[in-house]
Order: structure tokens, then sequence, then C-alpha cells
């Protein structure tokens, strides 16, 4: 089964196997307590989980099939990860679906940085993102995913917020989940006064906002903030910040959020010309 | 149960009434040869139907303890479309699934208008998307609602790309695959030929293009190229069109192609300046 010079690669004939107990039912055990462990899908995440995340590696679960083609992410694995192996039928039957993608990993996150030490630690020209209320896997999947590919340095989210870390929302971030880091901002803290202590303009996304995005100049450290599709972020937020639209076409003003994020990144990384005077 | 002045509510209790046999099982059908029919599901994407597409309605099939809640829907349908009306246990049975949002539609696509005849019919300013080899649902469905958002007259489709009036493309468009004109590109059609012989000037979005975003000006009428997100453009589209690329992190370079059409007809609908000369 297994040729490579790899760590140890422990095969697995049943289902029950207590040592793969991590890996079972995964789509049920996504939404219980999992106190900071997370499931990574497929040899892209997977790589991301090893190569390009603070977290931690605590086992991978393999397709029997897939172990040879996997070699370059086995061989460079530290010895003491053990990999369990399978065959389909039995991962099928653990993950409690057709794994197609026949490669799993669990991961232990590392201890959550606190908002002030870093927003504090970010350089004079910083971009993070703050996230009210979006509850959808998909939607704050998608926000990493933009957020890595245009470089934003933080994503900070309020209690409304799903787990970046839940399986499905790893997977469509293609793993930048795991690679840009995030922090939860405590109840009763308020984001606006957190960001405006560490110098960062606010800017709050919304369908009836004040400044078109093509006219936005960007400021040197920029927040930006993307509430929920349906109820958009709070009043009280919008009265005490610069409020930026997406203009639409009259009869169809509606943006995916994940979308919205990616419009607004990209006008903040290239198009928007720096402020003159913003530290 | 029904008070309301609307067409004939139609009581079913039997799921396999011969009368509701089209929305039976709409996860399956969805695969196979459905003849022009297609299902909206929800309120918004009801709408849509009924008041802003070209498309037939055949008839309605709702829950029944939405019946009042949808009174205005009702009451604007035309008295020969039949509304079945259906207990949410038997409305479950009937689709297949659990149907939360208790309204589903069953249309009649209008015909497919012919390419030359549409491109011909645009404005000296028009843009248009192309879509190639795009077979996932829910990316067909965020490019359509991205196209109405951004007023995109028409989409054109080569033989790779799903249906958009799929279930679920529809429903992840928000109505937008039943508003924004389509067009299949026939088997054989070179569609860069296509688009310049009637003035547009297109545009293939790839990670490698000669022109970042940001440095584009706009035609007068564009044509925007999106491959799938694996292969991308054939190299022969490349070469013989004006190639753009969206600038993104060197460890990162990953974007979701329905992200890709937001940022891309964000920038020519606002940011882009037009070019002189073009007619």
């Amino acid at each position: 089964m297994s040729a490579i010079n790899s760590p140890c690669i422990i095969p697995i004939d049943d289902p029950d196997d207590p040592r793969i107990a991590a890996y079972r039912d995964v789509k049920e055990r996504d939404l219980v307590g999992r106190e900071g462990r997370f499931i990574a899908e497929g040899a892209v995440v997977l790589r991301t989980l090893l190569t390009a995340s603070r977290h931690e590696t605590l086992s991978l679960l393999i397709a029997e099939k897939r172990i040879a083609g996997l070699a370059p992410i086995l061989e460079a694995l530290p010895a003491a990860v053990p990999v369990y192996s399978a065959r389909q039928e039995v991962l099928d039957a653990i993950a409690g679906f057709p794994l197609h993608r026949g490669i799993l990993g669990l991961g232990q996150a590392a201890p959550m940085p606190e908002p002030d030490p870093l927003l504090a630690g970010l350089g004079a020209r910083a971009t993070v993102l703050v996230l009210c209320g979006i509850g959808n896997h998909d939607n704050v999947g998608g926000i990493f995913r933009n957020a890595a590919a245009f470089g934003v340095d933080a994503v900070l989210l309020d209690s409304g917020c799903c787990d970046p870390l839940y399986r499905k929302a790893i997977r469509v971030s293609v793993g930048a989940a795991l690679r840009v880091p995030f922090v939860r901002i405590p109840a009763g803290t308020d984001p606006v006064a957190l960001l405006e202590r560490h110098g960062f303009a606010v800017l709050s996304l919304s369908p009836a906002g004040a400044v078109p995005l093509a006219a936005l100049r960007r400021p040197g450290r920029a927040a930006l903030l993307l509430g929920s599709e349906g109820p958009g972020l709070p009043a009280s937020v919008l009265a005490r910040t610069r409020t930026v639209r997406i203009p639409m076409a009259p009869d169809f003003d509606s943006l995916n959020v994940a979308t919205t994020s990616g419009i607004v990144l990209h006008h903040l990384a290239f198009m928007a010309e720096p402020e003159s005077g913003v530290g």
C-alpha cells in the first residue's frame, strides 16, 4: 500500500475504529462544539494547512488509492502526525457521505489573537474586513477567499458570524480561512471605536451609502464593514461611519455579500488613489 | 383556505396527484430533459417570473399556510394559471425534500433568440458576457445575478455551460436568470468572430492577461469572456483577444469566477473611462 518514505501510514478497515472518531459523520459534527478542532478537505486545503497556516495538523485520513499521488504532501509531514488510510467505501462510511476528494485532515486551531494587539501590529497601509451577522458558510468562505486574493491583513467577526473554520467555509475559501488571520470581536465591544482607536477609517457598505465606490479614495488604514444580505449593517453603525454604495440597476439592486467584498477589495487595492494626509 | 380573490386554488392532498407531476422530485428532474420547462422557487423569483421575464408561467404550487401572505402575487396572476395548494408535508413529499420556501412555480421558457439578431439589436454602448465551459450551477447563477445588477445586455453560453434555467441556478441568481436575455452559441460557431462581426471588443479574463483590470478602458461594445475556474479559456481564444487580468496576492491567485464577473462588470460600468474612437 505504501512504498513511499512517509510517516506511519495506519490502515483503517472498520468505520467505527476509535482512532478516526474525529472524522466520523463530519457533516453533523460541524454543528456541535468542536473545541477548536476543524476538518480540512482536499489536497489544496491540506497543503495550506501544512504550509501556510498557524494551525496544527493532528492527523490525516486518506483514501488508499490516493496515497501515492499525495506523496509530496505526506513526505513533508512531521513524523508525529498519523496518516490513516482506508478503502473508499470505508472512508465514505466514516465521513457519512461520498468523499470524492478522498482526503481529510484534522486540525487544531491556534489560539485566536486579541483584537487590540493584532490591529496595533499592522502597517500604516493596512486593510481589514469586519463581518457583522454573516452566518452563511458559503458567504464567509467566499469572503475569506477574496481576502486572501487581495492581501487583506485580518478579518474581524462579530458574534453573529459563523465560524470560518467550519468544514464548508474552509472548503469554499479554498483554504484562505486557514491563512488569513481572524479574531472575534468580544460581545459588548464597539467595533467602530475599536477600529478608530487604531487609526482605521471605517467604511460601511450599504445600498444607501453616501459615496459611490468608484469615487472612494483609499485611506491608509482601511476597515471595510460588511453586513448580511438581508438586514445589512445596523443604522447605529452606518450613522457613525463613512458609508459606501455600489450602484446597481434600479430594478435589480441585489449583490451577493462575498461578491461585494471582492469588488470593494479590488477597488481598494488597485483603483482608489490614496488620500493625502492619512496616517 | 382561500378568502382572497384569486384564480382557482386547487387543493392537492396526494403527492402522486398527476396534476402536479411536473413538481415531483424536482432535484432529480433537474438533471433530465426538461423540454424548456423550469422550476422557480421562492417569492422573489416567482415575482420575477411573473413580472420581469419573457417566460410563461404554467402553474404554481404553494404551501397552504403561505397562500394568504402571497396574495399580492396570486392576484396578479392570469386567471388561466392554476394554483395548486398543499399542506407542508404533502409539499415536501412532492418535491422530495423539505421545501422551506413553500412556493414553487413551473415555467415554460420562451424561444431562445438567435445570437446574430440579438447582438445586432444592442446599442452602441453595450455589455455582453460570454461564458465558456462553466458547468457549475452556483457559478452560473452568481454570474447572472451580477449581470442583472450591472445591467448586462445579454449572456452568451457555449455548449459546455450548464443551463441557466436549472432550478438551483435560477435560485442562486435571485431570479436574474429569468430576467437577463441569454443565447446558446451553436456548436461550431466561433464566438470571437461572432462578436467582432457585431463590433464588440472581446476581452478575455485570464490570470496571465496582458492588461491589469485597473488599466482597462471601456470599449463601446464590450464582450467579456469568462472560462471555468480550472482550465480557463482556450489558448486559441486568448491569442486572438485582448486579455485582462485581476492582479492577486502571489501566494493565493484564486478568485471565484462569479466574483470575477462582479469585479470586472463594476469596473466596466463605473471605473473604465471610454476609449476615444470606439463605435
